[in-house]
């Protein structure tokens, strides 16, 4: 088995990857191998001491910008760091792929390049996101802006699917996002889903869920158009930020409130902990033939070590067949 | 100038209600009316010796329930709490109404009892939400909740006449929910909306705002339709309240801790106090001809209070023929 890295995605590409690359070497029972100028990874690893020694490095000498239209991936850049792990991981050279490169450019990648598993309409990009009590799935967080009511039920099934498999829930609860608990809210795309949903025995769908109850962890698998995901998703990751740096000011404010905020230390520790992306690794990109995970823009090691074992516990997973009976 | 309060509206009435328009009482310099039992108001206020002397008591005997048919404060519920007070403040007996009853009940009989201002396509609810260094209007948390374009340019358009006159903010940056920075963002109401937003040169349109932005305070007119709206107010009330709620288990966890907090304390409320709703008053329903303010359902005597002395600077302000003007 063999995980592939984009070696050239990211903010802090390609020293963080080869780090991350590196911190994971260890973790995992699977082969490693990256992707991009093989002459810029040699010459990064040796100048910062990284040992990538057993990593694989294909060589591909573009990259994919941000500013790059999406397309580039299929024709002008098929040589691009990210359109060759793509084409490998197609061909079965390999078994899934890690990027933190251009959202739009590795979504059409994984779909047109990867292919989707047979009956999915349209694959969702989920986020595993902190509750009070744990974690949940949201999903679709922006692959899909409008969506069909068909395609918000196979969001449901896809991502029960990943929850049971990876983050180890049996019967997750899917919620519709919503705004009310009553069947006939929301818009007519809601509506309609609503009904697909409760249609869908093999899945435990417990009806809406309003915004008030997503933070709680009302439902572990929260379905949504990619418009109001992604939504969902930011003004959570805004709102955390804005009241952890409020918070650090009322820490800062005095010598008797530092002292204070030391013996608070461990426990709000935990809580930072829990509210850290780094830890969850990367966004699944979820409805194509094989694992494939966004990590954030701004990853470090520790971010990239952590989306590999993502992808090693998903490809060692039943999630795909599980995906297939579902929907 | 007159304000009229349903004595019969939220989860405490008319106890809170009438706690609330009594603490009101010496903060404004408008007369007061409620709308209710008679008989009733007149046995609370005795019980809890509550000093309402000076007040109105407009006698309605019927309430309006939540699961109640929205319609019902047209015909059937005529003689309600509600439908009462919406009724004074439409034949210009009073200048402002405030309830925490039914929000599809009030703002059905604001629309069709009250009406819109003159080119008002649809009203809209607001909700002013505390930022990291302010507040900021966001619009429509729920009243439409399918937009079409020119609706949200119209939220816009309002939501800052009433930031400007009630917040204060001149010149009050509006911005467009929405998934991504890019005028291409978007479903196609974005889209269109966004091309809308930037024509009115009335108002300052700053472009799209990210979900990320919105609680930092990027904007101080968030637009929404009413189901994104919503879903963005909920998920940050109940964000708010999930990490309050792991905050306070760090603080109590021993001794030592809550020492330390004890430290924290003055820090800690004030920043409780930025967060509380009660501190608000309620949402406005702007876009029609007279202020409605709709009181949070839980609203306790400190929160009418608060919702009477804004729906006193509402009824003395510009906000209406500003949005004449604007839209």
């Amino acid at each position: 088995m063999k995980i592939i890295i984009d070696a050239f995605g990211g903010d802090n590409a390609p020293l963080e990857v080869l780090k991350g690359v590196s911190l994971a070497k260890s973790e995992v029972s699977v082969s490693l191998a990256v992707t991009g100028d093989k002459q810029k990874i040699l010459e990064c690893a040796t100048q910062n001491n990284i040992d990538i020694e057993g990593v694989e490095i294909i060589d591909a000498p573009t990259v994919i910008e941000t500013e790059d239209d999406p397309k580039v991936v299929l024709k002008a850049k098929k040589d691009s760091s990210m359109a060759v792990g793509l084409s490998m991981v197609a061909n079965d050279s390999a078994d899934a792929f890690v990027s933190a490169g251009s959202t739009a450019a590795l979504l059409m990648g994984a779909t047109m390049i990867v292919g989707r598993i047979k009956g999915v309409k349209r694959p969702a990009l989920g986020a595993v996101i902190p509750s009070a009590n744990g974690k949940y799935l949201l999903l679709d967080c922006g692959a899909n802006s409008e969506c069909r009511p068909e395609m918000l039920a196979q969001f449901g099934a896809m991502g029960s699917a990943y929850v049971k498999h990876i983050l180890g829930i049996d019967a997750p609860k899917v919620g519709l996002a919503n705004n009310g608990a009553e069947e006939s809210k929301g818009t007519a795309v809601q509506i309609d889903a609503f009904k697909l949903l409760s249609k869908n025995k093999n899945i435990n769908f417990i009806g809406n869920v309003e915004g008030r109850d997503i933070p709680k962890g009302a439902a572990d698998v929260v379905v949504a158009d990619g418009f109001t995901g992604n939504i969902i998703l930011k003004v959570i990751e805004g709102l955390s930020m804005t009241l952890f740096g409020m918070l650090k000011e009322i820490f800062y404010k005095s010598l008797s409130t530092k002292l204070a905020a030391a013996v608070l230390k461990p426990g709000l520790r935990e809580f930072k902990k829990k509210f850290d992306y780094t830890e969850e690794g990367g966004a699944p990109f979820i409805g194509v033939k094989k694992p494939i995970i966004k990590a954030h823009g701004s990853s470090n090691a520790k971010a990239f070590k952590n989306a590999i074992k993502q992808a090693e516990k998903w490809a060692k997973s039943d999630v795909l067949t599980e995906i297939e009976r579902l929907i």
